[in-house]
């Protein structure tokens, strides 16, 4: 998710483009980006990558003002065409346009009041209800009224809205995904992770707090608190698997803070190996960091083919084994005869474990100990990240070492809970909801269901 | 636009395809499919041909009980995603799907009402105007909700609509655009045209009624006429251009009409001519008609090229000339030293004419006379045919004698107006407002802009 | 099939583009353009139609002194990339582009003497051995080569190539396939037919002559006679059926030549019958003679579909039923109750008429009464027109009367042999050989596999 | 390059799939493949990687008995349709397909006397003439026929090859290129790396050996060494750059051997650095060798974005810097203040260097040093890797301390050649002319245009 306020002449749609770009890994389902073109709203939007979407838009520059771009995976609502983002719409506010990051945890009972009222919804997507809040808002400017909706919301949204001339950012106040704003040459920049500023080259920049709403236009920049300081609850998920290395989130280096998990697991270890292996690129970071508390050599025993992966999708992905193995090589004359420590971030349903396993006992390692840079993954996610049901996580149905009895590791381990909550600051400021239970905000209701 | 209610397991998409299929010339910028799938309404819908958007629709038979379909050609809303129909909404009616065929006259005063309300509009089309009346309704069914919107709208539309397992068919009090529905082996069909109908090889068929609320169910089918009589106001410009040549609408053949409007126009003609030549394919049958009447040799001395048209799209299209030479082409040998009465459809900015008659003057003709099958067309049309603006309207800046000058021809005549009712029936039942300005409906305010 | 020698910046490409553009009906499944480019020869080529592959080439203009075009459809070498011409190699004489339309008919015999002596063939087409007939001569300039290389061909071959910066034409001695040379601001075009010269507005132009070899180079236009006389043989199915209507080929109008067909068809006839119908639209032009000699009226009751055909292929071909149905229509209201005439070109296998027949029949028609505008289909053709085999010929299987029973037709005539040769001019100058089975150059030992 | 000899009913264009998909690699332009179908040779290739070139052919199972697959770079001849591999062709000895990895180094000179015979090229590959000598063989069996062609070759080629219902597969004398061969199930395998027997799980496997030719055939496998014994210079570029790390290639773990490597270079070093960087991936097995033996901490501080690359071509290359930024992303927080250690694999024009020195900068690095594991880059390569002229090479231009001045880092420095030999065994067996400019083939004439 992205958003640009422009000073000069730059192509915004050229600009929102490698910002997005930069995103990808946070979904490539879909791209889309809104910009200001007169008194319109110009959209290009698209099932597909950025590249495929979007490259139409670097063609020529295109003068704008003010625009905003998305990328997506299908966290709520099915990957269609309708449910694609930027949203755009017009009310008696005028013409909005909208991208969302997060979850609404209300979003049902929101939804169902408003549809008593008479609202229609065209797509599924969490995204449609913050516009219908906007226009049935009786706020006596756009800004009031957004408060005003604002304030209805419950759960996690990370915003960029365009309206009439003017870009705002929001973040809820609990903080639960990030958003960064930067500042280069007069221009203000919104992304959700640092990495799409450093592509714009964009060095000054701080995080929108919880609970902020910023407006830029041409009067310059505004930041209002919208909401009562709540206890922050940032996603560690973030950390442990969703954001690029290469960003800062939440303040912290996402590479470093992986590595201080893989040392913290290094430190709970008394096993002896021969090497230490990351699955690549998810186990990277954490076991750099694991191999070198460990004192144990760190290998790249496990190659990543560059030509599969988003590019390249197999008419039949049922073939779990074979997309493994089309994805991933073990490099045997490293591996043959060693105890190997395989480190992944974290392990979900299991399936892509036990495939691993599988390859690096062809490779004929010694023994296989799976470590995993986060603990035992149980619980549903509400505000944003894509996690199985309870039934479906692996965690919820077997040990650790039942788990590698079932993938054939000769142990499987994973981070202590109160030691990731040692690495990210004991303070708290973080959900670790998926792996504790602990919600920062209730969810009774939504739990039957998952 | 087409529906089907299915009392078999033949494939829903599939035969929607093969009607829509037949119906692009109403239509060929968008396309889209929405049927029933469990509880759930499955879309297909996309910019582009029914060939290019809906051919993955033919791989497999597709079970469903009912389905509705429409092709679009932009006249009201831009060419977007968002506007291709049918549109689908989830409101506190349930999910409702709609096409619509047509202009609703007083979109603007209800669109303003609906947005005033909270409504928001994510599309610029009519359509979705009538699902947030639909939703806005206090009716105690989804059918009374039907009902109360229809009260509310003015102008023209044909409807196809499905709500939970039934179809519903609707065309407005006027009877402003065509809309058969047919009876084949127990299934219902409805579309705009009989040729859609004759493709699926159901015989047996009427129109639906202006002011007629169809609706098919398990249950079987009701009528209910929904608004007091008024006079009918079928669209003149159906017959004259907009129709494919065997199909039946308003209970009359399109293509007959055509040949006795072009018999119409060589009564009035004292002008001695060698050849008769349509220009393919839309003055064909007047040409027919013309030939006959008037005694003198039809000839085909202008083809037309399979391979431009829709299929093929150059790069640029500004280049007009280029654009009809790529299109027609005079056979010289059957046009030198002639004099040619050449009869086209209707004659609208002038362009192609300029383009074609210097073509046939190419090919040295002795003489062109143009004729047109059609009064002087000088008044938009608020109910769902695309004409220029006034301004862009030749006949509202040249007269016949004037045109001709202007585009090469030796003379230009129109059918006269009188001349024209006389062939369609000289008691009314038409709209003619396009050549006459005698709006069946107050538009002075729509005029204003026009 | 085209070839361009320019003289100015014109982009030859371009040109070459709307050339072979106007061409298509002789051949839609493969497209290329090869120009000179410095001492190179740019290639573009691929399967498919003009629009798809070489739209690209339209993008800017340029710059070069000559290039060919061709378009294909498989008659001999199946469709594949390998096959798509022009077709370019390099060997002791330089670097040569040719593109050749027609069949040689002694290809087996050179094609095994050429293998013996070590050739190699990396495509089925004829075109290829003529390079290598070229490779192989001693002739002491490339011309000379060329030359020889013709004195050993047999059978028909229209030819255009290029060699260092000439541009060469060539028509086989019996003339079989047309070629025109035309002439415009200097720059020299070559065209099968005219309609591509007339695309190009040249209208100053000649037929190349049977047996004649021109070179066009910045010394001028020279011609040769590289064959002594023989008898011409011009196809006759280029009159009927394959060229476009507009054209001129073999110095006759195309369509008026069809009219006199029709009219000599409709002079055998004593059948009184209420309209006369073409098969849109290769039945047109003979339909028109017909109408008018027999005095009974031409109507237009069967319409083609613009969005079918070349542009839009089903992905099942299998049910020809419905493909007929799809791209011809029936109008039932000017068919139902009369006695119908039919025109078509002429009859192959029979599957589209009796296709045919069936939907006139649907539309209620009282009699059905098919007429061919050629003699009964018997013989291969070793030419350059794809026929099937003789035992797929339905005239080598039924009379008239039993094709018509077969068909559902209550009548079959075809034109007369004798008819067709005092059409097209009794002092013969015609291969009628697919009618007649009079060959005009031995083919005894290649009908037994026909 | 792969071929296959069946020997049950799976499908031979699924296996070779992924055998080429493994193989990517080593040429991701182009792709085909060539399978015997009845007395036929169905072929499936073109422009763009296997995924979007062959995935169609995994549709649906294809039986058959012998296949073989290419995939192409372009070292010798353009990126052309005309060029895509396997050729076939037909000739006197019947129809044969060809595959070819390598560089013939007398091709000029064959191919001068083969046109001189009259031989013409339709391609600017080497492959061509390959088929041209079978052709003009006199020997009395394809296999004597190939023989003396394979004695007529000089350089670099390993081939596979279909004649009716044969295999075969070829390594010329020195080995320049490697080349395995595998059985599993009774079936057989050739590859040229490793790394696809293993996607197709085939373990049983050894090298083809230099100047050996191996038939596959229904009445089994026989060897033959077509060719007096030679020194072997295999291609010391598979090892450094070109192979895949988890292949053998002549008998090494390419892995294994880079860690080796950067070991190697690591001893010559007095330098102390904080930590050490790979350029990912192609630096990545000599960075961990290079950390391993120098002490100093590994740090994976340069993330890749997997979404560039293969799969994403930008619309315009001609910003290298750009390119570089999308593609990889220093990690600030990991990087900032520290003294770097940078290891890639080798250096050619420099031009990536000098982009990703300044990211590095950007991130605040204290201190720069750019370690390359292999020699300076000096030379051309005649024998298959694609290596600018000499000119490009900007170790022939500038010295490692003004290379580094150049692209602005604090040091550069190269693997001494002598330890390169002592890496890869000091008795000799590989080829190192592009560091050496020692070929093991005299190149002389060739040399002059390099």
């Amino acid at each position: 998710m992205a958003g640009i306020f422009n000073t000069n002449k730059d192509s915004i749609p050229e600009k929102l483009f490698y910002a997005l770009f930069s995103l990808q890994h946070r979904g490539h389902e879909s791209a889309g980006i809104t910009y200001r073109k007169g008194s319109e709203l110009a959209v290009h939007k698209g099932l597909g990558s950025v590249g495929s979407v979007l490259t139409p838009l670097l063609r020529e520059p295109i003068e704008s003002r003010v625009g905003i771009g998305h990328v997506r995976y299908s966290t709520h609502g099915g990957n269609t065409v309708e449910n694609v983002q930027p949203v755009i719409a017009e009310c008696n506010k005028g013409k909005i346009a909208i991208s969302h990051n997060g979850n609404i945890s209300n979003a049902v009972a929101l939804n169902e009041h408003l549809t008593d009222e008479g609202s229609i919804f065209r797509s599924t997507s969490d995204t449609e209800l913050i516009l219908h809040l906007i226009a049935r808002s009786k706020g006596t400017s756009f800004q009031a009224a957004l408060v005003e909706t604002l304030h209805k919301l419950e759960g996690a949204y990370s915003l960029v809205l365009i309206h009439e001339d003017s870009l705002f950012a929001v973040r809820d106040p609990h903080g639960f995904r990030p958003l960064y704003i930067g500042e280069k040459d007069g221009a203000t920049y919104i992304a959700s992770e640092t990495c799409a500023l450093d592509m714009l080259k964009v060095r000054k920049r701080r995080e929108v707090k919880p609970g902020e709403l910023i407006r830029i236009s041409s009067s310059g920049v505004t930041s209002e608190m919208f909401a009562k300081p709540v206890p922050v609850s940032a996603c560690v998920f973030e950390l442990i698997y969703f954001a690029r290395p290469d960003s800062e989130v939440f303040g912290h280096s996402v590479h470093l803070m992986r590595k201080k998990i893989g040392a913290a697991l290094a430190e709970r270890e008394h096993k002896t190996a021969d090497i230490v292996v990351p699955v690549p690129d998810s186990g990277n970071s954490a076991a750099v960091g694991y191999a070198d508390k460990a004192g144990i050599p760190f290998e790249l025993a496990l190659t990543r083919n560059h030509f599969t992966g988003r590019s390249f999708i197999l008419p039949t992905t049922t073939d779990r084994e074979l997309a493994v193995r089309m994805k991933l090589h073990p490099v045997q004359p490293a591996i043959e005869g060693k105890r190997v420590v395989l480190i992944d971030d974290s392990l979900v349903r299991g399936t892509t474990s036990r495939n691993l396993v599988k390859l690096v006992k062809e490779a004929k390692a010694k023994e296989i100990h799976l470590r995993l840079a986060a603990p035992e993954l149980k619980w549903p996610c509400f505000f944003g990240i894509d996690i199985p049901t309870r039934k479906e996580l692996i965690s919820n149905k077997l040990s650790p070492e039942q788990i590698a009895r079932d993938i054939g590791a000769d142990s499987v381990a994973f981070l202590p809970l109160e030691d990731l909550r040692k690495c990210v600051g004991n303070n708290g400021g973080f959900c670790d909801a998926c792996f504790s239970g602990d919600y920062p905000i209730p969810v009774e209701h939504r739990l039957k269901g998952a």
